[in-house]
């Protein structure tokens, strides 16, 4: 999500001319995607209400126990990826303000204290302490049902309004304490592309998805928290920059895959990049991270940005095995819009 | 750990008189444990190059993947338990310096700018943002290995002066970034005891633990993550009250059960209560935190302090099953001396 | 300024029935006062517009530059007062959040990393280095005319909703940068009274002002900051306990002085007090701070509370003048509702 | 003050070769600058004991109260300049860690949330709260005597480990708290070089300063403080962009000026600068900051960087008068190595 303005132009689409009428029509109305059409997209893929008027968990309803239960079977070698960037001055933020910055670490107390024997008058003994100073989108993440509004609203129809500077009244973060463990399954959809990044700007389609399943051999299924590779970040982490990472141009999930997250009835998307869908974006009158509009108000689902997939990916790529259990626990920030978190996924 | 200094007056043994002649000895030694008392005992279990001379991972070595494989056969009913306290304001800790503060949590952008239309300007979207400061111990949390020192010494031999204000250079907690995961014990030392939490100044024994573990039906096993419930926090947080939670006098661990932990060869240790170990200490001349300089440095094993039991505990009361699959991954932070975290219990 | 819910009790003003009928009409409206009254107050002591619809300085306005040359000429002896209380874990705030948190110093280099040897490495050199985090209104501070709003406006008819969490975009600290400097004025009421401290809940009037005024040989004129002294913080600090000082009851100008205030055409009005005015407040239907309704978003007059007087009061009682240089410069924080400071008076 | 890497190459000096024997001896010598020679300026120039074994003040002993009496007379139009620079996401620095970060401003209430109606509940009336977040050497700011050593030790002979996480124990900046009030001098070196900003890496030397002050007829005394402005900042400011500013290449007082501050027994040295002396440096062996060395911790001299000179520059080409009170207090940072200052120049 971004404090920086809309990228003004969208994509341009080369191929779409060539598709059949049907696809032509919904190819012409994407180039052209404008505020109006987002919101109807918004008010079409709705699950206000579904759950009943008190709701602040979305899609994740649709894990049952009985999914986790399963989703532990699929812990075979006891083999644990992380997927928590390291929290540090080199994470991927770029600004300040106008943006976040990147976690802050500060010493309270150090062994360089310690073996000057000063420690023992007020400690009793000598130790290390410290703290640190994020926002809680700086890495790798959560975001909480409260993140994003349109119009006045959230999900589920709350009021925007109580989000204050006391924290989110409604939808926070500490809501799904216990809520953030399931089936992972990964598409490493730059793969599928034969590529080891896709390029910014790439939207990733609901084909693309489709395939790069089938391809894997894996199924999507209600409840699972989806995971996508565009390969940006292991790039990033080659080169030793992140360029415009943190906002800029990104490889992501074109607007219509909000069409398929519906649907599917997943309950958490995620990815390597800053926001999971494309940039520029597909809209050509300003309005940011459309898809975002749809996603979280109003289908009701988490994500998880920022993730660090490289190990995960490589594991897949050599055992052909693309779900496990995913185990990603939000720290339980009361009122919180975001967690940073460190997710396992363990086959 | 404690920034205060240490309790000056060890807690009274009254049965100790009534010992078999061996044990009266220990009991006295125990009574009278002196600085001298802790040295010889961090010696005696010292796990130093046990794994290498460039070992940062301790006892944790002891976790193999076959156990994470079997840990997660434990996965029976997908019932998932959050052992993290809620991060905010009405936190545990007492002392903003000279100690440590709660968890502060400040927004960034929220839903009452966001309906005055002011975000569009420089976001193009509506959403709300937030940041948390917190000392990294503040609530449940991992200590690192790097936590605390022995004379100018942390875990494996490392000097203690690799503890900067940069950070920790050694036995950092990012160490840990995938080694979280195994299975967890939980030992209800109160409800065994019969009360419904133990007494401030009461040192849990190596028979209270052994037999804790009997009347539960459960073995502990090396590479074991063992939960220590000694009530005090459900009892602090049915009165409203945090009260000496944050440093004072607490219930927990006996000296005496670093060798058993050593033996044991578990892989963690955790609790309810802010420093595992009994408070007042058990020694007689100041050492603060005897316990700590053992466990953490020598033997190598991890602390998992300030842990939320309560459901849990209620849980394996009624299903009579005290074991489960335990996912407790900490922050990534480079160079940390400890993690946040929301550990995940799953049966 | 308090985020504590407003006293319910008004202060008893036992000597009332004592009073002649016109004061007596006054006394019975000011015992029974309510939110209705406040905002008459605010009306009728309006100074919106009077330095033109763009005016951020308010009151300050009054000051001139020949008010500051001859201000100068009250520095004789050449002596300097702090009058910034020090900023330490140690400060009169209370509570963490529902409140402020007191300064927060940490440290970035340290001389005991220094003498390891390991700066070289990056630095080149030796260094101590440190960080502060504060609310602006921690201790000894500057309130901006941002500080407080009536209804849904602030000083000079700005919109309230000009302050959002990207902060103050009119009537900020920053306006200030060049403008707390003149003539002060101490008027030790304590004293006055023949008081050590007055009393928590003691209503300073117009007439304690004038009469301290008079005793002291001291003239109030327009342009002039002036200093209340009521002993509450020297209190504090001789008894090393804040007890309700931030933001609990307290001595304090009454609400009637808002006219003195007013009529005076004084530039600043400070304390060493939490919030100036008297606490329990005098209204009997929970407004809040009722007197700060009428100075800050109406007069236009900017607060400086939590002043250390404690030194100065000293002197000004055995020279006898009361006047004095006053530069109390705020940092310049950008958008800011305030500032800590650390004003100097000389005289 | 750089966490930089000190510049290996020293600054060519052309006209070197033409001077006298005994200028080209010196010149060779600087052209040469080793670690021994900083250390041999050191010693040489020491005041350490000067004013007792228990000083914490330095140089700032030579101001008299007869001085800033002096000083006061200085105060003639009653014009008030502040050399404070904005603080804000703007500012200079350009690293988090490995360097400072720049101010960080937080609201904790805001006119938004206040024209909710939201805060009436828990507050009883509408106001905004901030904090902010700071390395006290973020911008315009007072080195403490606490801030460099050399060896193990700091101004006054104390030891370096003095200074540890919790805080400057001796030489905090709290001292200072009356103390920076006096006389000010700007010296325009700029102008007098004819230019509008000084090269970076042009070394201001003795005989610039001396001319400088001829050519403006103003006479350097004892217990000023004295202001350099090489055009540095103003420039930055005019193209919108720090560039090098935070801790790389820049003007300013060559090595040498050490023994011209110490001869001249001024009070505080300023710049506009970030670290007051030439960077490059003229240290052929990596030693950072060599003039740093000299001046705080054995001259014991207090540095002003980052001071915002502008407008006190324009006004004085214009009057031609280039002394006036300077009144600059530290906030009261109990154990800070540093602090954030708005200092006031006035005329």
């Amino acid at each position: 999500m971004a404090r920086k303005p809309a990228a003004k132009k969208p994509v341009a689409k080369k191929s779409a001319a060539k598709k059949a009428p049907a696809k032509r029509t919904a190819a012409r109305k994407k180039k052209g995607l404008t505020k109006a059409d987002v919101l109807r997209k918004c008010k079409q893929l709705s699950n206000w209400g579904k759950w009943g008027p008190k709701d602040e968990l979305g899609v994740l309803n649709y894990i049952t126990q009985k999914d986790i239960a399963d989703a532990a079977k699929l812990i075979k070698r006891g083999k644990v990826f992380r997927l928590g960037l390291n929290l540090d001055e080199h994470g991927p933020q770029s600004g300040l303000f106008g943006g976040r910055w990147n976690p802050m670490h500060q010493m309270l107390a150090t062994g360089t204290d310690a073996v000057q024997g000063i420690q023992e008058s007020f400690a009793g003994m000598r130790y290390a302490d410290d703290a640190i100073n994020l926002p809680t989108q700086a890495a790798t993440q959560w975001d909480a049902l409260a993140h994003v509004f349109v119009g006045d609203k959230m999900w589920n129809g709350y009021d925007a309004t109580l989000v204050d500077t006391r924290g989110a009244h409604k939808n926070a973060i500490d809501k799904f304490a216990d809520k953030m463990v399931g089936r992972g399954v990964l598409l490493d959809v730059a793969r599928y592309k034969g590529k080891k990044r896709l390029a910014d700007g790439y939207g990733i389609t609901i084909d693309d998805l489709e395939k790069t399943a089938k391809k894997q051999g894996v199924e999507v299924r209600r409840g699972d928290f989806v995971l996508i590779n565009t390969g940006q970040m292991a790039d990033c982490l080659d080169k030793g920059k992140w360029g415009g990472y943190g906002g800029g141009d990104a490889p992501g999930l074109a607007f219509e895959t909000a069409d398929w997250i519906h649907k599917k009835e997943i309950s958490g998307i995620c990815s390597d990049t800053w926001g999971i869908e494309v940039r520029p974006n597909e809209t050509v009158d300003g309005t940011n991270q459309p898809w975002h509009w749809v996603t979280i108000p109003y289908i009701g689902i988490v994500h998880g940005e920022i993730w660090y997939l490289r190990d995960l990916v490589e594991d897949c790529k050599k055992d052909g095995i693309y779900e496990f259990f995913l185990c990603a626990p939000p720290l339980v920030i009361t009122r919180g819009t975001g967690s940073p978190i460190n997710p396992q996924a363990i086959k």
